[in-house]
């Protein structure tokens, strides 16, 4: 039987939330594993989340001057190491190709884990002028880094994303920028996917391998952990000096450019899973749903069932909603839920009784809130009840973010919120790579960002005592 | 100077055709080379073109129920070689993975060249029952072979494409499918890139390497020489005896699945540069064109010049055409060029005297036909001008593949004609491989297809003077 998979019930979340994720992301059919050790394979169901996403980043990427380019997948082992800080970051985890056809490679390959030696390699080629800035590139495609221990789209050894990358005339136009994407990030988490973001910086201990500063959104998933969701780091010039990125300013003088680098990944399905999911499968922001809405027949062997449920699947489909019908040969029953599984966020019912009375029963996937409503006005109370369920979802979110946020203003408040209240800590911090070691070691908390809203919560460092100098975000992490 | 690639003209088509193709591609910069040998940076002029296919190709095979998956990247050495004809045609042009992060990989994996062999993989888990069929997955993504000679989007190290990949329950419904979505690549060329294609089958000499059919839509260059512009392939049931992919059917008996796959490539945008372009650089099929018109504005350091030219632009933006202004510092000269090789369908020409009399210059990339519109209906004008051109273009495409096509009935007249009448060759053939190679080996003419159109030209082959069984396409190809 096709629904085999279906007797088998999901681990309850409050359980074994880490089994309850591995199923559902197995149950909805969005991953399968496959042959190759860590990496993953996207199914239709798991794709289309992807797309729409796709879709709907590169729309606001591209209302700000972005182009899209492709760049070769492999990276020469010289070209990896022209900077110093990031070959030293990526080296150890990227795979190597030794052999092309049947010869040995005078120089070994290796499968880009991201591509800012290749960019600064064309940028060092095309860019001469300053009429030839700013360049705003970016690319949709996947990477590889070579993980221990992967889960399916949270850690995997092949991933999908985009990343971009510019070039800028000025200093506070590069830092402009990475900060103009990671509003592009956090808008589109909160307006798409009904994920509110803690925005801030990432302290040097966390950022990225080259970059002068690395931004990041942070999110927090149903049971306390945050999932670093998107980053955005300002590269000032050092690449450009590695790569010898050089344009002539109108004044006819030599400047080096400053850069930006920026991504978000399938990752970001992880967090839509963990922030929505519940104990019946995903739940999907009606935004970003591949199928909005999923009519099921009942009854459909009577007359004019079958008609009648295309009948609202069309003025639905006419009304602009992402509508499938499930006319397949199993029971009702089943088909909710298959729909409640994939999380489609709305179902329509519709029986001889139904048909009868001239109502459809449309069915809310997060609160299963049910409303009868006249067939002819199904199409726009489907539209009302998404758009409300959309926001739902986000308020859901942030009074759970709100709830998981606690303050510590001492170390012992401190080690007690990490092992005791799921969620991010605010704690002040004094600066010291030391401190934030010894946090991480004592309560495998890591600093997740230094918050653009800053406030001063205590004078000193939670840590040592010494004077404060930021308020960061503390937490366990994916 | 940015302008400084301008001044070097692009060599004349018919002067070496070859170097043309090389200055047009480099000029209207669609890609840049890389620092890895044969693989191409696709650049934003050349990237948009894709998308641009890639996102009306994706609504066609929608059209036809196919679902997107991603598929990894690497393929395990021995999953590849569970086809026996298919790891011979592909293991020697392979790129190899042999080390991950710091430690050497027990198996080597290869750099997918083409996933069957993963989608099988795929295939035989989550196929068991009849209500499991058809799986019509595609995917988008890039694929390596490994390449001695390359030519920017004919032939590279790397290429973009899509790979289809479907499962079916019966041999009749895997061959329906193949030939579906070869009429699919043949109306998509002729619709929308203005390019006539020959369909047919290809001989077992050239057909892909573990196919049962393949099915190949093939277009003439400017120069006479063919080129294999998509390729549809019926497996039959070879892989899925490999792979045991196996369904219960109704009577829940277990059968083998029948396979196909399909894929169309980078590779084309090679045959729009060579079949539309001309002495000036790209000419693109309106259709196709990232920028469809280009609003430039004359003598624009005048009162009013540059609003106006916005005025038009947003005009021509409302009604869905796809538009710039080029408002650079550049004189008119200079962006008329740039326009022109980077083959924008439509220019809008816009200056003080022009407003004066209230009107616009509206002049086609293809013909150079210059009209004077009123300025309020320049948007409808260029609307109907872009119709014009798109069929004309289409129209010379198909004059110039007639004109390129000659029949040979004797060797004599075959070997007359490949040497000195650049096109396809129609002659018959016995069917024999040997009569293939000779021909090959006199000639270098490739038997390109078996057309789906069969005529008997002649009772005999044209190499043997054997009974023939076929008609066929011969000509040489990129």
């Amino acid at each position: 039987m096709a629904d085999k998979k279906m007797v088998e019930a999901i681990t309850a979340r409050d359980v074994d939330f880490a089994q309850w994720y591995t199923d559902v992301v197995k149950k909805a059919e969005l991953v399968d594993y496959s042959s190759v050790k860590g990496c993953m394979i996207l199914r239709p169901n798991g794709y289309a989340i992807w797309e729409n996403i796709m879709h709907e980043l590169d729309r606001r990427f591209k209302e700000t001057g972005v182009e899209n380019v492709a760049m070769p997948l492999f990276i020469p082992e010289s070209l990896l190491q022209k900077e110093k800080d990031h070959v030293e970051g990526f080296a150890p985890e990227v795979a190597w190709v030794t052999q092309g056809g049947t010869e040995k490679l005078e120089e070994k390959l290796c499968v880009r884990p991201t591509s800012e030696t290749l960019f600064c390699d064309l940028y060092s080629r095309i860019i001469q002028s300053h009429r030839d800035l700013p360049k705003l590139y970016n690319q949709w495609c996947s990477v590889v880094r070579w993980e221990k221990t992967t889960r399916p789209f949270l850690r995997t050894t092949e991933f999908w994303w985009q990343e971009g990358h510019t070039a800028h005339a000025t200093e506070e136009e590069a830092e402009e920028r990475t900060i103009q994407m990671l509003n592009v990030y956090a808008d589109f988490c909160e307006e798409m996917l009904a994920i509110p973001v803690i925005k801030g910086k990432k302290t040097d201990k966390e950022k990225f391998a080259g970059a002068k500063s690395t931004y990041t959104i942070e999110s927090l998933m149903h049971d306390g952990k945050a999932l670093q969701s998107g980053t955005s780091h300002n590269f000032g010039d050092g690449f450009a000096r590695a790569f010898g990125i050089q344009y002539s300013d109108k004044e006819n003088k030599l400047q080096y450019v400053h850069q930006t680098s920026w991504g978000m990944s399938t990752r970001i399905i992880g967090a839509i899973i963990m922030v929505h999911g519940d104990d019946d499968g995903l739940v999907l922001p009606p935004r970003i749903a591949p199928v909005q809405v999923m009519v099921i027949p009942i009854a459909q062997h009577k007359e004019g069932v079958l008609e009648k449920a295309a009948e609202i699947a069309g003025a639905l489909k006419a009304a602009g909603i992402r509508t499938r019908i499930d006319d397949s040969d199993k029971n009702p029953g089943w088909k909710f839920s298959e729909q409640e599984i994939r999380g489609i966020p709305l179902r329509v019912e519709i029986g001889p009784k139904d048909i009868e009375a001239g109502r459809a029963v449309l069915v809310r996937r997060d609160t299963r809130e049910k409303r009868e409503v006249a067939i002819e006005s199904a199409a726009a109370e489907a539209a009302v009840m998404m758009e409300q369920m959309q926001a739902d979802m986000l308020e859901r979110a942030k009074a759970h973010l709100a709830a998981h946020i606690s303050e510590a203003r001492t170390y012992d408040e401190f080690k007690d919120a990490v092992a005791n209240k799921p969620g991010f800590v605010k704690a002040m911090w004094c600066g010291d790579l030391e401190c934030e070691m010894k946090i991480k070691e004592d309560t495998t908390a890591t600093s997740r960002c230094m918050p653009f809203e800053q406030e001063q919560i205590s004078p000193v460092c939670v840590c040592c005592g010494k004077p404060a100098r930021k308020l960061v975000y503390w937490g366990k992490a994916y």
